[in-house]
């Protein structure tokens, strides 16, 4: 997580404006789609994301053009429509997301706003495969099932937490995810309720009261029509995670959620709120969920978590074991405790020691999601024969890492004086 | 920014869901309101915060209770009502937010939800002053300045930038900047576009569907009556910015925003993207805007920009000054380019080398918020003698503190071998 090559899809993000380039790029034999249906994408056989081609997916796009749709369907926007609020509009249609293309960033091949005349040239001679994704919806869902056998929807999640997936499929997933939802989920103008609209190759949704043609007889103006808003563009929703370690740094403070699997112990966390700096958001969720101060806050590194948009934030800190642990503040967490390097080793080192079942999956499902219909605690716990005393999240998850970095000594610490806290 | 002593307010989020801990804390004689009228803020004779009594702003409130509101006016939820989405509720008069509490997180003073049973009791023995912001709206803002002619409305944009503000006013103008404008942004639940109202001390927004005695005759229910979503709780929107240094350590790129006051040159920023870690933000945004790749991404702190909910999350880079560099691929640069310690020096040792004039700071609120109806560049530029060959950011904004560590020595980076790169 915390190397610094660069990520494997080149998003070229300021060609999103460009609705030519848009539908040449998803006209390209070498496109390829990932299809949701709700939370669940659509798996190949080998329970691995299903890649389809612009040819299998086009029955489900609607007419053509699928960016810069004008007022009627099969037309494209004419040069008086043109303007900020019809930017690769799509107003009909399921909403398309622009993942971007397999390639490093490469300055040769790159395509600038500013000489960007012939979409069609320009595209054929990009390198990589393009990646969309789009929402198919539930009747579509299982009617495509029907016809394609050989494909499941599955929830990719503990593909995440249990697989190590190779960079590309993982940053597939985890954009896909989360863009994907992020359209379903905002339906509605929050500044004058209003229905939206995809723009941007998706990564814009503005309010279809602005469209040129739209009919706003009898309303107020929409207070998006001037200004920039934020609710416009995706949302990315910081977590600050950390590991804390006493005064010698041989101990880490670890909790159980009230609703985590069993046995499981893991850093604390809890989202950032605005006017934070993420130390201040550290020291605040730790003394709130463990009433213990800590100082000397480290950044370690971020892990993208789509459920829909957080982003993990790792940290260690400092604390004086000697504080009073009470979890009755703001009761979270069933139980917070120290544990020394020894007890951690020999859960990291045990072969169940960060095993998920799909009960554990679910329930962390429900973390995130609220409760579904079903009770995870209704069905049987999977018997083992050789437990380990408790459990703790795997490498999948940012806290796994933080876990192991200290218990390997792959991070270390040196011990402080007391007479220095 | 990047030290790790406690924020100055503490904000007792657990007690946000309860109205009797909300209402008995308002009431309090210590409590003191901020008021807003959309981004200004009311200032006092002396251009600091205003910071008044409940009895001074009672009459803005509406009827009592201020949280915990029941069907009719007057009525505090009875316990049938009481609910998950009538926590605090607050679905008349304007939204309030309660910032915290000035005081250190205490865990003698502390509240814990666990035996909160006598909330006058309890109130009374915090100590520390209980702070809470309301947009005043329009109309009230100029009756309230009729009858009190010592305050006026202004930006504290400026306060930010220019002055060292005390920790706690900074704290109190981030908090109630972004948390304000949050409650006045979203009116409209993003799911069904059904009003929403205000929970939690206006720390959640709900769809007013889900109220108890909501008559949704003939509405599907709304998506938000089950699972969480994200938009219901505030939003915070990470930006990256990079100083990137080159390979000798000595010499930095910085670029000049097309839409940046004269002359100034800055560390290169972006939003992050959903699936992105930081150091893939960095990479891509530095990319994009100068055609420059670089490594080796190393965090330094962030600093909290409320304008409206943006954190700046600030990072030191490496890369060959060898590469060419190019602005024409998101075109939103005008100019970037290396500039060596010595240079640097000359400007930040300069009297006037981060100077901001007003009209500076028109054209910064732009950046934020999109253009005004008058044009900045319609006003004159002042004459200054001894002007500095550019400028650069302030200490007050985080680039400034990049920039200067650097420069100073404060941070110091390695050359790096060619061969190595």
């Amino acid at each position: 997580m915390s190397d610094t090559t660069s990520a494997p899809l080149n998003r070229l993000s300021w060609l999103r404006t460009s609705h030519s380039f848009l539908n040449a790029i998803a006209a390209s034999p070498n496109a390829r789609w990932l299809l949701l249906n709700g939370t669940q994408h659509l798996l190949s056989s080998s329970a691995v994301l299903a890649e389809l081609t612009t040819e299998q997916v086009k029955s489900f796009l609607g007419p053509e053009p699928w960016f810069g749709q004008g007022k009627d369907e099969g037309q494209t926007l004419t040069a008086n429509e043109l303007g900020t609020f019809t930017e690769s509009a799509r107003h009909r249609g399921p909403r398309i997301v622009f993942l971007g293309l397999h390639d490093a960033l490469s300055t040769v091949n790159a395509l600038p706003t500013s000489d960007f005349t012939d979409p069609e040239t320009a595209v054929a001679k990009l390198n990589g495969t393009p990646y969309f994704a789009f929402d198919i919806g539930e009747a579509n869902a299982s009617a495509f099932l029907e016809e394609h056998k050989q494909f499941s929807w599955g929830e990719a999640r503990p593909l995440m937490m249990n697989v190590t997936l190779d960079k590309l499929s993982l940053a597939l997933f985890t954009e896909s995810r989360s863009m994907v939802d992020w359209n379903l989920r905002n339906k509605f103008c929050p500044a004058c309720g209003s229905p939206t609209f995809s723009q941007w190759g998706g990564w814009k949704l503005s309010c279809s009261t602005l469209l040129p043609w739209a009919d706003n007889t009898g309303k107020e103006p929409c207070p998006t029509a001037k200004g920039l808003h934020n609710f416009a563009h995706p949302r990315t929703d910081p977590v600050v995670i950390t590991l804390v370690l006493d005064e010698t740094g041989e101990k880490v403070l670890m909790g159980r959620g009230k609703k985590f699997p069993g046995k499981f112990y893991s850093a604390l966390a809890g989202f950032i709120e605005p006017a934070e700096t993420f130390e201040d958001s550290v020291i605040r969720e730790i003394w709130e969920e463990a009433g213990v101060k800590v100082w000397d806050v480290q950044y370690h590194s971020t892990q993208p978590w789509p459920f829909p948009a957080n982003l993990m934030v790792g940290f260690y800190a400092r604390a004086d074991s000697s504080q009073t642990i009470r979890v009755d503040l703001d009761n979270e967490l069933a139980d917070a405790r120290w544990f020394t390097r020894a007890e951690v080793l020999e859960v990291v080192n045990h072969k169940l020691g960060s095993n998920l079942s799909g009960r554990d999956h679910k329930r962390l499902d429900e973390i995130t999601d609220g409760p579904s219909g079903k009770a995870a605690a209704g069905e049987a716990a999977p018997v083992v024969e050789d437990e380990p005393p408790f459990r703790v999240p795997p490498t999948g998850a940012i806290a796994g890492v933080l876990i192991r970095d200290w218990a390997f000594g792959k991070k270390t610490f040196a011990p402080i004086q007391k007479g220095n806290l």
